[in-house]
């Protein structure tokens, strides 16, 4: 059901409608009645006949009218029951403010399991619980107990009432926009993050969407989500809970699982959503994304009325990652004909002086550097605004007209500009004219560069390539009957682990065995038609169960063994020195498989022992790992980085969401800073990027075919010039129910 | 000569007093008066007789009186006569606004050392030039056009008078607190950073120093002030200038040479320097410092009136590398009693509704908080200030009960209590409470975690181990007359580098050949012996000049060698294939030597050869590398870092000022994050740290000793299970005059 009737209500009922000035069911109706709701109120309290000159009516069912939303100020414990009747009333949307569900523990979700069948089976839909409210600013529904939020068009989804707060009062405080709508997510336990976000993604009133989140209970929808929405509006979001102690907060907060820090913001970043890192930032970039062009080529422009602030301007930016390109001779001389001598013509501009008794000359250098090609947008830092306050009054319509020009800039030349001021406490009327002409002004500096560099990052993302956008898994369409049975078989057994063997024949089955082949369809690694003849599949070794076997397996490849011990309860097989590597010689095999089998039983009595698998040494190459988790935000992610001292001591791992495309493959392994050495560094060979990437493609698949599998290790896979090496798997399970 | 009399002056003069309005020679008198300054004020200009009332005179020689500080506000080419002027007439310091002088090129670089010789020879100090002024709050002695800034005892060095500006005007604005002095220091060109840190390390009524730098022109004088201050009082300060755009923006502003960005901000910070990387909390830092005990033990709580503010101040202060510890039981019990069941009473603490209808709670959980033997400090986030607001007025009393409560806390407990609040703009009288005890507010919870973290770091320098504070190189005391030979055979020759022979005797000399020998004295690179046979020295080789020689030496290593051609018009041995390793028999050393000869010839028709470096190869290990360079603000830098890919595309490499003790060499070994490979991961054996301690040690004494030495580079050095092989050395010196 669209959310339309619970955010454009026009009626409301307030359940625990109150007479008590403390109550929030008393400021609920005080705040509708002085901001003047357009639509009917109706106060429902069984021992009231009037509030603030209002009917009180006994319960919903007794209200006469249809009601549209309903706001519930009562204990957790009564929220059921009055689900139910508001299901039963015909009310469209509940907003839960009570506490005490999912965030107190084992009572609480219990509670909240309750509650989400109630609203299914009653076809209400619910905001909340533990939410501070919701605000239509257009309508003045306000079902928040705050007064005054300013409106404009950057629309509010957070999962704290206190960074709402934060964010409205310092709209307020600092700017001339505000807010289309707010919506309090709270424990999120029917309405979801996604809903809110196509909500306002459809919503034409709404220019930009701005999101304090904690932990989603649904990423993967909410991707698939904001990949749409980010195309037509920016989407602004700061994601708390990196930290452990953070997450702890979070999850006694609203009961939200954090997931994965990493994972989170370049899965965000990735669906072009504006990550923001600090929440002093965070308002101001979605000013900033919501009025303004965002800027097509990265280059920025500084323009300064002193040193200190054009070389700090110049750091922010270089860190964010934006380039800060010389101008032309044209460009430079145009400026030189117009200011004086000491002033510096490159960029940064910087004035020295220049506008000290003239700043309309603001104007006209910010017109020659706009018309300058080489620059996609403009960030004004410094004084500007003051030279009226500082100065000389008369200063002060100069800067009015240079505001006025600088705004129709903005519009001729299609290219943001972005101002920093001093004078922002003070209130100049030029500082005023520039934000009426959608030129956002800020006190910090820190923010102003922040902010322009979120045009550029919102700009590079338009401009390039899309990866897909289907995030919703499709397990039905990967899975086959063959890996199944291996799952369930394991599952049937008992185990929450596959057996490596099962590991190998589930990649075999998707397509892991192609690798080994060259483009002519040759083998590179010889020994997995060998494998076939034991398993029916192919393979990367042979699991012997006799020294006989292994010793027939050994004579048939001709080269270097290793050897380990195949057993369901045996999962760390080097600890029970069930492993031998680089066996070379018929006799070695034949005393390492008995030396293997003494050992596994000694350490492990009552071992199911399936065999011992001979696989033949991997060539010498590259080793890289292969890792999926599940996060508890967006499901199952795949991993990649480069093995060893890379992965364990420097953590350089890319991550994805699963399932991935071939392009994304490829970002992953470019992304690592190890990067170089797979290409091939100091003279050495580069290495096949290109079977690493169909190895991570199966990888991806067989998580999608297969929610039974938690977690996968391919750790080491060794590359070589030409295909690669799974050298060790291991598969994990979700327990069986 | 001391600054006491410059920054403490009873008499002006300003040269170059106007009667123009929108001269800096009018306003400076008009603000002098306006702000009742203490002492005598001269204004001098020929052509008039008074100027706002004060009478004028032609030239400084005709003031009757003495004076002790001049403002000249005249251009460029005039400053130089001026400081003659002032010299005459006993004047001790000149404050030279006029820009013009290095940061415009060749011309203005000799005008600076014109002026600055004039100053030397007539006893005068120079503040500037292209300096705003200077400041004295307590004498008014106000030499910067801007009014009304607020007095306190934070002394401001800037290198930027737009950056002063900003920090004076956020002072004013959001604090109680102010500034003792402000010095703009300009081009430094007398009067440099450290000479004004040891002037303000000494004044009684500064408690602490906040700096904003573009780049020092004698940063190793700083450092070793830096040392003794920070153990005093803390100094906060800004670098910028660290990307390469920034670099000539600040080159261009004060002529400023920013250096290598990672050597500044570890060095500074080495020094105690709490070093702020965002221009917004360089203020409240400052403030916070100046005005709180710092935190022993990096421990800090929480308290909250909201789950998103917790959150975020915890991942916040976790990035900033703080604990926030586990509250005792005793203080959560204590918690709980007060506290509704809601309540989160782990760390971080959320009153949850608590403290809504009564606020001197938060009073109540600070004390309880505070005398937690883990907690070593308090971060109070969220909407304290704003309950007699948001609710009823009658509250705001409590909140002032509560602010007076939590002031005394401070001085009773002895730990700080820093505070963000959303209602700061509404300046509340609780909040004026607290800034009155001492308890900052901030309406930004960035900064606010910001400035508690800076409490815990300066809390954490002062209790540490102290470092070594000697940083005025001593070349006379650690030169050798054999070294200095070499270095000036190497210069007569014309040659700007060492051959590699003569670089390995260098370190040689210096007690490198120490390293090859094991504890009991015995060699654990053998070869050295030989080497002594022909150089007189030990070494890592044997110089052959015939085939026959490089024979002889291979027979009696009796090991497998590498062969380099020594020339110094060949300095990339590789690109002319004069490098062959691991060669292995004496036929194989004969062809190489006249192969190698031959390539030589052939490339470098004319080459000056030495003849070949015979080397046993050496034995399997880990690679090192160790760097020096000569660093614009701190002169020879020491680099240190695993070899190959770790530094080429990882730059994991860590830095230090020469000279550095052996603690010092320690701690670059281990603050590298690939330090766990030389330590031994996945069962490889240690390596030999101590004897890479001994190389830096070397290398360090090698670069103080010879100052002509330019660039120093030993890569790669091979680190083994006990000692380590020198591969190659390369050795740049500054170019002979």
């Amino acid at each position: 059901m669209s959310l339309d009737k619970i955010f454009n209500a026009e009626s409301v009922a307030i359940i625990g409608a109150s007479r008590n000035l403390t109550k929030r069911g008393y400021q609920a109706i005080k705040i509708l009645l002085e901001e003047e709701f357009e639509g009917a109120i109706y106060p429902v309290n069984p021992k009231e006949k009037r509030i603030l000159g209002l009917r009180c009516y006994p319960d919903v069912d007794s209200i006469p009218d249809s009601v549209d939303v309903a706001l519930v100020t009562t204990p957790a414990a009564t929220v059921p029951d009055i689900l139910e009747a508001c299901g039963r009333k015909g009310i469209a949307g509940v907003v839960a403010i009570a506490g005490g569900f999912g965030e107190t523990g084992a009572k609480g979700i219990e509670l909240e399991t309750r509650l989400l069948e109630t609203a299914r089976n009653n076809n209400v839909r619910l905001v909340g619980p533990n939410t501070s409210g919701m605000m239509n600013l257009k309508s003045n529904l306000n079902l928040v107990g705050l007064k005054d939020a300013p409106r404009g068009d950057i629309a509010l989804i957070s999962q704290s009432g206190n960074m709402a707060l934060s964010l409205i009062t310092e709209a307020k405080i600092k700017s001339q926009r505000g807010f289309s709508y707010y919506v309090g997510v709270g424990n999120e336990v029917d309405i979801k993050f996604h809903e809110y976000l196509r909500f306002f993604k459809n919503d034409p009133e709404t220019a930009a969407i701005l999101m304090y989140v904690e932990g989603m209970r649904q990423g993967r929808e909410f991707l698939q989500e904001a990949y749409k929405t980010t195309r037509q509006k920016p989407v602004i979001l700061l994601k708390s809970g990196r930290s452990a102690t953070g997450r702890k907060a979070a999850g006694s907060h609203t009961g939200a699982m954090a997931g994965i820090s990493e994972v989170a913001s370049t899965t965000f970043a990735r669906a072009g959503i504006c990550v923001v890192d600090n929440a002093d930032e965070l308002f101001s970039v979605a000013e900033t994304l919501s009025c303004l062009p965002p800027i097509k080529n990265d280059r920025i422009a500084i323009l300064a009325d002193g040193g200190g602030h054009a070389t700090i301007a110049a750091d922010l930016l270089t860190d964010l990652g934006l380039t800060i390109p010389e101008l032309t001779e044209h460009t430079q001389n145009n400026l030189r004909k117009i200011l004086p001598p000491a002033a510096t013509v490159r960029n940064p501009v910087d004035v020295a002086g220049g506008t000290d008794a003239e700043p309309t000359l603001f104007a006209d250098c910010a017109r020659i550097i706009l018309n300058d090609p080489h620059v996609g947008g403009l960030l004004l830092v410094g004084l500007f605004g003051g030279y009226g306050i500082r100065f000389a009054e008369s200063l002060a319509l100069q800067e009015e007209d240079a505001a006025h020009q600088m705004g129709k800039l903005v519009v001729s030349r299609k290219k943001p500009i972005v101002v920093h001021s001093l004078y922002s406490y003070e209130k100049p009327h030029s500082l005023h004219l520039l934000r009426y002409y959608n030129i956002p002004v800020y006190d910090s500096i820190d923010v102003a560069c922040r902010c322009i560099g979120a045009l550029g990052e919102y700009g590079r993302y338009l401009g390039a390539y899309r990866a897909k956008t289907n995030f919703i898994l499709n397990p039905e369409h990967k899975r086959k009957s063959a890996g199944v049975k291996i799952i369930t078989g394991a599952l049937e057994d008992g185990r929450d682990s596959l057996l490596e063997t099962e590991g190998l024949e589930l990649l075999a089955l998707h397509g892991a065995m192609a690798l080994f082949k060259d483009k002519s369809g040759r083998p590179v690694v010889k020994p997995h038609q060998s494998f076939v003849e034991k398993t029916g599949n192919n393979g990367n070794g042979y699991l012997a169960t006799s020294e006989e076997e292994a010793a027939g397996f050994f004579r048939k490849i001709g080269k270097p063994v290793a050897m380990k011990v195949v057993s369901p309860d045996i999962i760390h097989k080097s600890d029970v020195k069930g492993v031998r590597l680089d066996i070379r010689t018929e006799e070695d095999v034949r005393g390492a498989f008995a030396a293997i089998m003494r050992n596994s039983k000694n350490y492990v009595p009552d071992a199911d022992i399936r065999g011992i698998l001979v696989s033949p040494m991997a060539e010498p190459g590259l080793e890289v790992i292969i890792g999926t988790k599940t996060d508890e935000q967006f499901g199952p992610i795949i991993m990649y980085g480069l093995g060893g001292i890379m992965v364990e001591i420097l953590h350089d791992v890319a991550f994805r969401v699963v399932p991935i495309s071939r392009r994304s493959a490829k970002k992953m392994i470019e992304e690592t800073k190890s990067f170089p050495i797979l290409r091939g560094v100091r003279g050495q060979a580069p290495r096949d990027r290109k079977a690493i990437e169909n190895l991570l493609l199966i990888c991806s698949e067989v998580m999608e075919a297969y929610p039974e599998i938690r977690e996968m290790d391919l750790n080491p896979v060794i590359v070589h010039g030409q295909g690669l090496s799974i050298v060790d798997v291991r598969i994990l399970l979700h327990a069986s129910r």
